[in-house]
């Protein structure tokens, strides 16, 4: 905890010094408009950039991960509480905190329970998806806001600024940073500057909004922001806990795989190392820390964390930086945050969520693994149709599903003997010979319950197909763990072959198997023996009959 | 389908005959209890004892699986409608068989899907936990019926009644077999006439009922049968559908685990193949067949399949005999079936179940693998404590948390060269040689989503071991697959590598791999190159430097 600050150096400062300003001012924008997805008021977007990423950096284990509020999050929580309270009601706002409560008390039990494994739940295609599928629901649902009504109808004023707020940041999406390169600015400042865009183009409409009075003109506006800091708040509704466990679960998982996916890429880039159970811990205590300050869900984003790694940030000082300059402005007068033009902001968050719309991951999966493409189509399907919490366990089930599938599908080879040699081989892929009545498998998988039964499956297969078998030798060099579930069926496997008259061998037995297998029964009770080479089994069997050479 | 049929031998009548008939005197008295258990009329567990086997006959994979009522399955049917009515009312009557119906649509809907292969989805310490924590909610809910009054109070003669049956029928579980066989009965026939004894203790209850008209001393009894066979029943609840849906789901996959688990035994025991998709397809037809027949779900089970196959059953058309003379029971006068006494039928269900407690999976468990052993047990207290449906939840998410984190830690070897030779082997095992510069490691698992990550760590790890390496070779020979996760995370780690100076290699890549590389862009990115042998490479990348050699 904290070795970054105890091994501080000073020439890190003024890179974490500028990507603190840089994301500050990010984050006031960002923070606002995904306050608005969850249906909260947009002071708690703010809230969520202050306290959140502060205890982050206390915990966490990303040098430049940045954690607040993130757009399919907001998306989630507005979702999660659409069913219990209205949108903008204080019971909304209540029930957003207690949901940042859950969902960091489960993340922070699976940090102590150290399921840090679990981040590996998803595949590519399926998170590609999911997050497709999710940027489409929150562009859709900003449209509203943007025309100033529901489309088909629009409120002029309000769709005036709000178009033209979207093609000023689509073009400086597209083409301001080439510009500014072409300007001679370097490479990585022009991206950063880019990335502002919001905030200048935010500001720009706050200042037409208050010279021309367009809030009397129908523009929808943020409204009064209370100054100063965010009280806390354990405000709890007690009815609520039972129907916020589920969804508080799911968000949990979702914040996880998000910044896991996020913190990841930047650690590699930078060739470091990143602790998944401390992650869960440090997003856990960010989540409730959020709760706290009467927020609601967090985690690490993407473009976020990438804005603060290219702008310079070498530590979670930048963060920090971050985190005060918001906590100053909204202990100055925050008058003008009142202006701020919804179709305005609702602008914003489409042209963020339009940078998650890749399809990369598709098209690759396309022409590489059509199930993986599949996967990805399912998961974005599910997430439109049945909306972004079914999206999740469409994701889980899909992914749950491929995994036991290529599990329960282990590769089998039946080995016969390179002619002159002490060696065996793939008889479909080399000139190797087999002998009557002896059939050799090599096991290229470790044997668990997601596979022993087609392993059973295919050894009878091979048996029905070289009837005469009296002895079957298992090469289990591939074998490095028998789970209970093998064992049993291996126990299994051996009474009915030792019933059929064949004898069960053994051959190449790794150390450790070996040590395992021996607190087993297995052992003492093997119709056959267990052998240290195929080669070894080879001989000796040919040489016996099964017998006269029960052991 | 009944290719069985087609091929009958004329042999096999005899053992199909008398197993027919001896699984027909086992289902009347356990058909009654297992309905019982569901909160159903008696007589919907003979019900489900006639059409679904006979449809089971036309569909199903298996030779000896006896389909019917079965233990765990009702008990799961009881706690899904128990919030929606009445046990013994009309209503819940109608809910039961919908439920089969989804639970057959279930079945059905995952054969054509072609998803047998999610019968590998618990591990044997996980079924055997959950099996045993049922069984002991089982045995709880008949102390009741059995003392005829919720304990600590009892009826005294239906105590004394139901005492008196458990006494007998737990004699006859533990002596009747090895006394008959003393006198010299065959042991298999031993074995099955000893399966009889619930029929012998129950009609001899009957007898005692009616001749001491033990009814109007308050002993509860099934009550009137309705005589005939079971009238076509696709009475609907609107309402209710969709409040079944979850539990039809978890009751489809209980059924589908619990039949395959039995047939699997079975078809090893007789050397036959069992295939999984049409085992789906065949319990889920069962199931449908089993809503038309007004009954409840129904699944095969291993203690009266066992007996089907002791008794002689060689083909399903035992299955078809068991069901025509369930029929005739039916059709002949039923009232002799008003007079069962509650507290015996109570008696042979606790029998039953207790059969069901087996530690031995436990035992093994605990002694050759501490997880397997704590997953056993956690599931085992779930249903105790949360209720079988929750249990069936906590298996999954055992069985799955244990199957990502066995695939998330694959064995990766940091390998060297056996001086003088052509082999390279682990660095760790044998007096392998490194050379400066030249990093090799071989993984030894299929590349996919759930190991990547663990494997881009590992690399990294070695990569600050080893910090002067220019060169790094991945062994891919024990990689049989990479899915379009692995894909991405290689071409990742070949970029990040090109960018620190590291050449990425590739050796050993086995055809169907490289075949599917091909389809990607990788082999053109790769910063290093692809080589036949590790041999091959550790000579070409030592006599070169990486500046001279990119590609």
């Amino acid at each position: 905890m904290l070795e970054w600050l105890r091994h501080y150096r000073r020439a890190a400062l003024p890179g974490d010094l500028g990507a603190g300003v840089v994301v500050a001012m990010m984050m006031i924008p960002q923070g606002m408009a995904y306050a608005l997805v969850a249906g909260l008021p947009p002071v708690a977007g703010l809230y969520a950039s202050i306290l959140p990423p502060l205890v982050y950096a206390l915990f966490g284990s990303s040098m430049t991960q940045s954690v607040g509020p993130m757009a399919i999050v907001s998306l989630m929580t507005g979702a999660a509480i659409a069913p219990l309270a209205a949108a903008g009601t204080g019971l909304h706002a209540v029930l957003a905190a207690q949901l940042a409560l859950v969902a960091g008390a489960v993340l922070l039990l699976c940090g102590v329970l150290r399921l840090g494994f679990l981040a590996n739940f998803f595949s590519r295609p399926v998170m590609s998806g999911f997050t497709v599928g999710s940027s489409l629901v929150i562009a859709w649902g900003q449209v509203k806001p943007l025309l100033g009504a529901a489309p088909p109808r629009w409120h002029a004023p309000s769709a005036m600024l709000g178009l033209a707020s979207l093609a000023l940041l689509v073009l400086a999406r597209g083409h301001l940073a080439p510009l500014l390169r072409r300007l001679g600015v370097r490479p990585v400042a022009a991206d950063v500057v880019a990335k502002l865009a919001p905030m200048v183009v935010v500001l720009a409409a706050t200042g037409v909004v208050a010279a021309f009075d367009l809030g009397a003109h129908g523009i929808a506006l943020t409204g009064p922001v209370p100054s100063g800091l965010p009280q806390l708040n354990l405000a709890t509704s007690p009815d609520h806990w039972r129907a916020l466990l589920q969804p508080g679960l799911l968000i949990g998982f979702v914040v996880f795989l998000i910044s896991m996916s996020a913190a990841q890429t930047l650690a590699q880039k930078r060739g470091e190392k990143l602790v998944s159970n401390r992650e869960l811990v440090g997003l856990g205590a960010a989540n409730v820390a959020s709760m706290v300050s009467g927020a609601f869900p967090v985690t690490g984003s993407l473009s976020r964390s990438a804005v603060n790694f290219a702008a310079g940030a070498n530590t979670p000082l930048a963060s920090v930086i971050s985190a005060v300059l918001l906590a100053l402005a909204l202990v100055l007068p925050t008058g003008w945050l009142a202006l701020l033009p919804l179709p305005t902001l609702a602008a914003t968050i489409i042209v963020a969520v339009l940078g998650m719309l890749e399809l990369d991951t598709l098209k690759t999966a396309w022409r590489y693994d059509r199930g993986d493409a599949l996967a990805w189509l399912v998961t974005c399907i599910g997430v439109l149709t049945l909306g972004v919490e079914a999206g999740v366990i469409v994701g889980v089930v899909l992914s749950m599903g491929t995994l036991i599938w290529r599990a329960s599908r282990p590769h089998i080879a039946v080995l016969g003997r390179i002619p002159g040699t002490e060696h065996f081989r793939n008889v479909d892929r080399y000139p190797a010979a087999t002998s009557a009545g002896l059939l050799i498998l090599r096991i290229d998988a470790n044997l668990f319950f997601g596979n022993v039964e087609s392993v059973n499956e295919r050894i009878e297969d091979e048996l029905r197909a070289h009837p005469g078998t009296r002895h079957l030798v298992l090469n289990m060099l591939a074998v490095s763990s028998i789970d209970t579930t093998a064992l049993f069926a291996l126990a299994e496997l051996n009474a009915s072959l030792k019933a059929r008259g064949i004898g069960l061998h053994l051959a190449e037995v790794k150390g450790p198997v070996m040590d395992r297998l021996r607190d087993s029964s297995l052992p003492d009770q093997l119709g056959g023996r267990i052998f240290l080479s195929t080669a070894m089994a080879a001989d000796h069997l040919n040489s016996t009959s099964p017998e006269k050479d029960p052991r």
